[in-house]
């Protein structure tokens, strides 16, 4: 899965009926000490994330795999919002943590 | 799901037997600015996208999951028009709307 | 789908049995103005594109939902060959053609 | 599937039902040197896998083969610890082995 | 498909049990001159390549289209060894053999 930053809304009227009610989130990508990186997805939310949470996004068939999304045409989903981050290896091999 | 502009269509007469009938869009994917990036991909259009129109990519198996595209060799599928998008959050953490 | 142009063929005697008989192609992708871009697939040809033709790739599970490919080891076919672009909206936002 | 080293651990109270009592461990892809790349994933870990150990992913729907993983929003699997790599042709075509 | 040098294999012990037995192969990308990438991927090997050899890599669900990989966590499989590849058009529109 990837991690993410919700950071807004799409609104959108016209849309394939399968995909009626349903909050579509922009998704950008994070970096272990979630800073922002240019990468954004739109993703359907499976848990009720607010705007600023950190997230973590299933892509790909694996998105249709939530009671909300599955067979309807989603590539992405909300599967979890991230409470902290423990990183015990960085990439200087030096202990650190990402709340 | 990706965010792309609706730029042109491709004509093709030989074409796999289920793709008959299918307009296939060029979709160039945008910024949250809706500013075009390199990035394009061919779609097949659910929702009557238009020429200019900001609209959603569903690709990979999900793009397989509408009415039109189900068990066709079709791996992206416009499933949106993109109304407008409520940016809460930017790169700089500032509140910001694009529309 | 992804816009490519075959530029050779593949040549493999010892291959997974469900692939005997399938013609690989050597599809390069290509820009809105067919200039060859770096990336290249090997796919299967379910339409007959000879070398040389602008072609549209579908990939991963998408390329095998045609009677060829259908439950094989393939993840690219061409399902179409190219008759020409209409390109309404270019990068500068001024209306062009690509032939 | 690709080369990876567990970094850390995701925590994440509110998430899809379905991943309740799954570890989910923070993967950096590595080199075949083992070196840190910049891209990570987060994984469902099937296997026992500990910080610090290199490991395969699998990820998209092969992420969802293992019986702890079938039919979940999980798009990448720890579905192996490597013990070594066998290195024969290097990039300048030399033997060589990383353990 | 993808085009690829075995240069290596994977060790693993402790791994998913579906995956017991069979050979992980290290595949880099190579270029139409069989130059090696930086990109490489664990495959698992169903058609007896050995290293050195210039193979065809099916990934993703495509990946578990052959006896030995279907429904097991595997995202990529090596499905062909080739032999040559016949290039008609190169990079600058002029015929070449990569042999």
């Amino acid at each position: 899965m990837v991690l993410g930053k919700v950071v807004g809304t799409v609104w959108a009227t016209r849309k394939d009926e399968q995909l009626v009610g349903m909050k579509l989130q922009i998704v950008q990508e994070v970096t272990l000490d979630y800073a922002l990186k240019d990468r954004f997805v739109v993703a359907v939310d499976s848990v009720g994330a607010g705007v600023g949470e950190i997230v973590l996004l299933a892509q790909g068939s694996s998105a249709r795999q939530t009671e909300l999304t599955r067979n309807k045409p989603v590539d992405a989903v909300i599967c979890a919002i991230v409470d902290k981050l423990d990183l015990v290896i960085t990439k200087d091999e030096a202990p650190a943590t990402a709340a």
